[in-house]
């Protein structure tokens, strides 16, 4: 168990790396699918299969709320609940907590919050956050953090990284599950000072990866490049990065050439449920009239299922008719798009030609 | 391309069959899955294979409406449109115009009626609705006919029936796609000697098979076999009989036993869609918080993807988070099921034991 970087970028800090967890394998630079409620939705784990997936993401907050932490703990976790056999990361909770739930009120012990389904009152702190990580029994679990929102003002920065600092601690001291890593999550807004501090602090805890978080908060995208090239330098070089939220190509890749390995994100899916369908020449509206009698696939080139096999005339058709099978075989390409782009974004770096690639996806309108 | 008796059972008039299809051989009895819109909803057409599915059944009426005869046109029909390359059976639209469409007005050429969806003008009589079957290019397709209500007063089942025998023999005298078969359908309500009537003359044109329509619609369920043994002893024995709009096990299985070798019925998909899983012990409502914690399968002893992997506790968890993958897990178990039960009564014609085999299903509380 543990992480082993394979291979570095001459000329950026790309690297190919290879994460062992106690689910299996996984190859770095990787985009993770979000499984939100314990299924990356309208699709079967031999679907992610199919499409390699290599890592599912599970929401702490959300399944919390539904099923409840009893029902994973009798299923026997996640893993068994939805029947995924490969690596499940989960995060903590603190993102959700900070742009879903309502009434919060933080203290020194967490936040107290009410869901947003129901308005039923929840507390959520490290200690509750690592228990329930403990119970889903993901292979990665994510340290209990406040997520800034875009803007913020440094003082409440400064502080707020101070509290997310003793949590991390709190959340590494708390038990965890059989060969479950802990991943360390740096803040700090757009402040360069408190990111290195937040970054160095945490590599004093000690952690088995680290994550950049705070960033897709609505800022502008060169402040999210800054976050990421203000915290790497303060980070372990054998130890994964992980940039949250993100799941736009090109910003895959200039992450990637800033040192980053792991990203996750619910644009593949949830666009897919909208009609809209994810291409390296950018993104199709496929429900739009002038598709009505196009017998192309969704992607020219691509080997998904649904390209394989169907027009993009029919799949506009399933959509005009909220057909769930229109939603399902976008949600499989789009899902193949990102996980077939990561794919070959690793083969460019083990080929010694990643800058010729990123600049090549600079060129995407994706 | 034909319909062969393969073996008749000794004590009820069930008897095995072989339908041969430009595109394939259907084994009978059989249950055909509907696919209204050109999709067995949530399905894929490697799903129906992997679900031993043998005939899709497109609805004319709907098609007509969505996405329109052109698109499946310029798709080359509707086989290569969605991509199944089993037989396809398509209805005339008879029933829709029926049961769902508004302001309908008869005429001697055909039906005026306002669309369900948004009350756009349309006109359906045996000449528009063949030429549809003809561009969907159904290999079955189904005579243009004037389903009756229950109850129906015996004048005016007389009249319908006469001019739905005029509608036969005009669906009979248009042009048809290549190696499409087509089947008549007896009306007559719960007059058996209307039936008989319409049954004879039916046969005096000529089709391909015969289907009993007007059943399903209200009506007790004697009144459903009365309708059939009111109408099998006039068809011939070497032409399939069809009985439109059964889902029900122990319904099929009594049907069978009176000399009928196919069937159709939304029921499997759209009892999914509502969180209702068909078992042999009755249907079952997933839903329902009493299977929160339950580990078993959705049905003991099932062999489908849904039941050979997940927990009641898991598809219930779906279900109450409108979590599509929930609906697409009871359709596959769903369609399962029907095909299943179809495949064992066959068996059970083939190995002498059909009597038996009814007395069981007679127990069954489906």
């Amino acid at each position: 168990m543990g992480f082993e970087v394979l291979k570095k970028d001459a000329h950026t800090h790309a690297r190919r790396g290879r994460l062992t967890t106690a689910h299996g394998v996984v190859e770095t630079p990787v985009f993770m699918d979000v499984g939100t409620l314990g299924t990356v939705k309208s699709l079967e784990p031999r679907d992610l299969k199919e499409l390699e997936t290599q890592v599912v993401l599970g929401n702490t907050y959300h399944l919390m709320l539904r099923p409840g932490a009893d029902i994973i703990a009798a299923a026997g976790g996640l893993h068994k609940f939805m029947r995924w056999e490969g690596p499940i990361l989960t995060d903590s909770g603190g993102f959700q907590v900070f742009s879903l739930a309502k009434m919060r009120k933080f203290t020194e012990e967490g936040c107290h919050f009410q869901s947003h389904l129901d308005g039923h009152a929840f507390f959520l702190g490290p200690k509750e956050s690592m228990a329930m990580q403990r119970v889903i029994g993901s292979d990665i679990a994510m340290v209990f953090d406040e997520c800034l929102p875009y803007p913020c003002e440094r003082q409440r920065a400064v502080d707020s990284v101070e509290r997310t600092l003793r949590w991390a601690q709190r959340s590494k001291d708390e038990p965890h599950a059989d060969g479950q890593m802990v991943f360390g999550i740096v803040q700090g807004g757009v402040y360069d000072d408190i990111r290195r501090h937040c970054a160095e602090e945490l590599v004093k805890i000690g952690f088995d990866g680290y994550a950049i978080g705070g960033v897709s908060v609505g800022e502008p995208e060169a402040f999210m490049y800054q976050a990421v090239d203000a915290s790497v330098p303060y980070l372990p070089e054998d130890k994964p990065r992980y940039v949250m939220g993100l799941g736009v190509m090109h910003q895959l890749a200039e992450c990637v050439a800033r040192g980053i390995d792991m990203f996750d994100c619910v644009i593949p899916t949830r666009v897919a449920r909208h009609g809209t369908a994810i291409t390296r020449k950018g993104n199709i509206a496929i429900k739009a009239a002038k598709w009505a009698y196009d017998q192309g696939p969704v992607e020219e080139g691509c080997t998904c299922y649904c390209c394989r096999n169907f027009s993009r005339s029919y799949i506009r058709h399933l959509l005009a008719c909220n057909e769930i099978l229109g939603l399902r075989l976008l949600t499989i390409h789009n899902v193949w798009a990102l996980n077939r782009f990561m794919a070959d974004l690793r083969a460019a770096i083990d080929e010694d030609r990643f800058g010729a690639f990123l600049e090549e996806v600079r060129s995407y309108k994706n």
